[in-house]
């Protein structure tokens, strides 16, 4: 097996930990000793053993002059719940390290591995690397810009519409493509709808397998005035202390959820940078926009998106709402170019998944 | 090998003949003897050798005790070019024949079968019966309906938008998308564009590899007046022997181009069915209509459509063109719900193509 082929076994164990390890990386890591692999790890979740750790730990011999591949470099810092990995590689005596990425983490960003460097071990840096960042963009992102991670997502018929004339859009995609969603909500920190969205729809904003709610995200809602009925689920129901409602500055609510108030822009829309820069602070790093097309229409006229995903149902309607409204561009040549596109078939349902690249706001 | 590997092979070998065959069906044929193949064949147009003609003279030993694979029924009518098959087979004394499809024209319809079991030859048929309707769907349509095949089609960005804001259009697909589509406006008769098309585009309608022509097909454009500039190319390129023009009862023109007069409905629009029959009647088995929105629209709100095929581009632009108008429909559960969508991947542009089914005027 060739570094490429480990790593790969280090991508697949880290995803292993799907949606359970924000705001940490996803990192998984194989032991090869004479040819053999030895044993394998993986991070399972804030507090827990990093991977390195985790496959030392799952060994069951000696690990002199072994390798270890691990798709993100071993930390030094010690001002955190877990032991630092570079210093347990060093006293281990492996003798070689493979890896991924650096560490965007200033805290190690490479001292990782210079002090193994400097112990006498062989480091090799760069392996799959664009996969490993693409596996950690969320954390990434986090690290390097202190802003959530802006995940883009709307369901359409093939000719373009996300509801029809009389604006229903029950349902337009497979339960397969709907199952998927629920996947992609779990790996996020919060689900995020406009004011819109949440009158005509009354959705739950919860992560469901089935009927059953597996795990509690934040759902953000975003009004320029609070004129909601409080009956709605995301006011009253069993999950509403996961609920935050962003309102301008200087709007009050009477709702028992969590407000965030954040700047306007002249048009009266709230601020999306700053309402992003108040969300990271509360420990959000990752935010899928799920529409409706006003708040989809301000996300990608700003530029600010990291990653847009459709799904694309083998249906037409005709007339219908479209996705987006006017973001600014007025002829084809000036189309905003989504980046390194990935196609799955779920059942008869498209689901494209796209960087936003050089659009986005990095 | 199974018998359903023996038929793919007659797919196939019927395929080498892509857009050569119209009026006549596609058809690959396969003799085997003892378990080894001995020779194939397949139809490559009219007026030349039938598939299992042109394997038995492929043949290079006597074929008594064979069995001959043909993806459709062998023909036992005499009145055409070519001697009819079935007795040929009979002379041949093979064992068994194995076939797909029955032959829809009702000068065969069954009759083939019948004469190669009355001289005591096994014969299976049905053998992938579907995948075999599928390749001859334009011959099915033709022969069973006396309509020509509809194919719509037309390129979209993601959201939906087959122009910008400006009408501008160029190009939203990639170049391999765009060969794509000549390979496809190959397997058809004619081409059909509405007015406006003709008028903002200027297309030139032909088939293309690279810049070369190569091959001539009737071109349609659908009018409910005679206003163009008749310096346009369908009026005055190399190609305007090829060009008609379809316009309503009664209306002339000084466009030397041939002219389909039709009938029209209430709204002054061209009767899509008379249209049909009439192109029918001039020898067009297929069209490929390319748009624009208001022919598109018109074609799926009368529900006259046997195949649509749609090609994704990874673009957003926001406000713009939509491929659809008014179809009639209001309710999302109401939508047109496409058969047996295929779905690939060229480059990063995505080419969806669906049966009408059930939704066509079939």
């Amino acid at each position: 097996m060739s570094d490429k082929n480990f790593m790969n076994m280090c991508f697949d164990l880290a995803q292993k930990s799907w949606g359970e390890v924000s705001p940490n990386p996803y990192v998984g890591a194989v032991i090869v000793k004479d040819g053999e692999i030895v044993s394998t790890g993986y991070h399972k979740g804030p507090g827990l053993a990093h991977a390195e750790l985790d496959a030392i730990n799952n060994a069951d011999q000696d690990l002199e002059g072994a390798t270890i591949f691990c798709n993100l470099e071993p930390c030094c810092h010690t001002n955190k719940r877990t032991p630092p990995c570079a210093q347990r590689i060093i006293k281990e005596k492996f003798k070689k390290v493979v890896i991924a990425n650096l560490d965007p983490n200033p805290l190690v960003a490479g001292n990782g591995v210079k002090l193994m460097q400097e112990a006498g071990i062989e480091v090799v840096n760069g392996v799959l690397k664009e996969k490993g960042e693409l596996l950690n963009e969320v954390f990434f992102k986090h690290i390097q810009k202190e802003l959530p991670f802006v995940h883009l997502k709307w369901a359409q018929t093939l000719d373009g519409k996300i509801a029809a004339k009389n604006y229903t859009s029950k349902w337009i995609t497979s339960d397969r493509a709907r199952a998927h969603v629920h996947h992609e909500r779990m790996a996020h920190d919060a689900i995020l709808v406009g004011a819109s969205t949440v009158k005509k729809d009354n959705p739950s904003l919860t992560v469901r397998e089935g009927d059953k709610v597996v795990k509690s995200i934040k759902r953000i809602v975003v009004a320029s005035k609070d004129d909601f009925d409080k009956g709605l689920k995301f006011f009253s129901d069993h999950h509403c202390s996961d609920s935050i409602l962003v309102l301008p500055e200087g709007v009050q609510t009477e709702a028992n959820v969590e407000v965030v108030n954040c700047k306007t822009n002249d048009n009266g829309k709230i601020d999306l940078i700053d309402m992003l820069k108040k969300l990271h602070q509360l420990g959000i790093y990752s935010v899928y926009v799920e529409g409706g097309h006003a708040i989809l229409t301000q996300f990608l006229k700003e530029k600010i998106y990291d990653r847009v995903s459709v799904f694309i149902a083998p249906k037409i309607i005709g007339e219908g709402l479209s996705p987006l409204g006017d973001i600014g561009i007025h002829d084809m040549k000036d189309a905003l170019c989504l980046l390194d596109s990935k196609v799955e078939l779920l059942g008869d349902n498209i689901y494209l998944t796209s960087r936003g690249g050089a659009c986005s706001q990095d």
